[in-house]
């Protein structure tokens, strides 16, 4: 009976015996990031300290393009926008003849983005609203499995950062909730957040149109529109991460001045301890490397101004990673 | 050591214990409701049943009005904002020239209500509107402290139904994530959802205006407007459902017809086993008797037509709660 106790004990407590010895960030080279890291979430878990924080105000918001995957040459979802104009065209033969539809077919993004972005809501109207959500994720999906990054010929969701999948699990392990607040789109990062991130469809914030709810032929139907476009980027997500989760968070990661509110309002006369990380795109040899006027998204110029000024944290690709990449499946 | 370990297993283990042993639902009667909801959560947290739900698909709805406190004789949030309105009329004499400021001095909800609720919107543009979300709480945390049913008199946070407190508990206790889907306003309820009801700000969908956000002297600062008015009720709950939680809820309860298009959504082809309850006010010693053609808000009657059809379990508050309210603090 004895022994019988003593080995049920042990699983019991083995699981804590694990945490404390293990290292938690393995693809982060030893260094003042991975040190930040670390010591932020060693201060405000540990009971009793000055920095403690509840588990319930344990919120980190993840910016998702250029902050957890790749966002060259263009946006995953640009991308999967693109392909999708392709496969429609035969069905869809009018469309020839729209200059955003050419565009798009040409990967000329300048075009798209011109006039507020007029394109590129033509093109999202023709891929991303007018179908129910359900239609839309299996697209999504299907686009997913098949399709695979012109550099890396690799599936997109092979194209996340293996250094920020650890962070991710290292926070929750904490206790974190962990938010993606992107400018991408709500509905099509929901199809592969969770099992790729392990964040729930509820914790996804991102741009959207409103759904509309229908009983169809006593059916529940929701179809997605582009009416009352949300943009979820720049001053645009601290309003998305007051109105979905109604509370501050204590960390934030971006990598673009479109995460710099995001950050700002993280970390400003936050009355918790707060934490705020920028991701630097400094590998032209394993990703990208850009900051200032890059050719595509992804600026990342007044946010890196003051990050000093702000105590984020800067990550240099290149040296804090020793992997960019997940082991290819 | 021997005995040693015993004590700390008895102390591993008895939590369980207690779970398996104690009625979860002490203020409901035994009865047809009452097994249904235990039926429920037993079939689907029984692992290998085919009646299993896993845990990130747990998800519960619930309305607020009328379903987990009382709205009468006026929402309670509507009693607030007519109270904001006395409270701030001195130093707005020029607002007693305002009809619908005479309306919500008499309690006229009638007014109030006409050509698409215009007089409303006029209140709480007044009472809601046009400060932070830092002052808007304030205001309600202090009217909250102060003021009192007038009927029941005690503080309207005593008004919340115990036996629906108990099912928020159970449902939690069985890996639920308890959501509140209200016609209310979101940052309203956010501000005590927390502490009487254990949902926390991120889990409460009601009706709102967009956020607006600047730093102001360099300090983050988040306002209140009506903006993009989104009306969290009817159809929109089945909306507000899919783009806050992007999954279906298995479970959903509920009061009125308002509530009729959340607990379809809820229930009509969800590949998962599912839930709906609707709270039928018949107790007038208690609490209030009221659903077809009510003297205010919480019509029931389209639901509880269907009730039988979609098999939704009808509560009769009278026979079925041996409590209505907390027992007085």
């Amino acid at each position: 009976m004895h022994r019988q106790y003593l080995t049920v004990l042990l699983f019991v407590f083995s699981p804590l015996a694990i945490v404390v010895s293990e290292d938690p960030l393995p693809s982060w080279i030893d260094g003042p990031a991975k040190k930040s890291i670390i010591d932020f979430v060693v201060d405000v878990t540990t009971e009793g300290s000055q920095q403690y924080v509840p588990p319930e105000d344990r919120i980190a918001v993840f910016d998702n393009d250029g902050t957890l995957w790749c966002e060259y040459p263009v946006p995953n979802q640009a991308a999967f926008a693109f392909d999708e104009i392709q496969r429609l065209l035969p069905a869809n033969p009018s469309w020839k003849n729209d200059p955003m539809v050419q565009a798009a077919i040409s990967g000329d993004v300048g075009t798209l983005l011109k006039d507020d972005h007029k394109g590129l809501i033509r093109i999202l109207g023709l891929t991303h609203a007018g179908m129910t959500v359900e239609e839309f994720n299996t697209r999504v999906s299907k686009w997913l499995e098949s399709a695979k990054h012109p550099r890396f010929q690799r599936p997109y969701l092979e194209t996340v950062y293996q250094p920020m999948l650890e962070v991710l699990s290292y926070l929750r392990a904490n206790d974190f909730e962990t938010w993606i607040v992107s400018g991408g789109g709500r509905e099509f990062m929901r199809v592969f957040a969770y099992e790729t991130y392990g964040i729930p469809p509820q914790q996804v914030i991102g741009s959207h149109g409103k759904l509309k709810y229908e009983l169809k032929a006593g059916t529940p139907v929701l179809t997605k529109t582009l009416e009352t476009l949300f943009v979820d980027d720049r001053e645009g997500k601290p309003v998305g991460i007051a109105q979905s989760i109604g509370k501050r968070p204590i960390a934030a990661f971006g990598n673009s001045d479109g995460d710099q509110a995001m950050l700002e309002y993280t970390t400003i006369d936050n009355p918790h301890p707060s934490f705020g990380l920028l991701v630097h795109h400094t590998d032209e040899d394993r990703e990208y490397k850009y900051d200032e006027n890059p050719p595509g998204s992804g600026e990342l110029k007044t946010a890196l101004e003051v990050a000093s000024l702000r105590n984020w944290v800067v990550v240099d690709m290149k040296k804090d990673w020793k992997e960019v990449f997940p082991a290819s499946e």
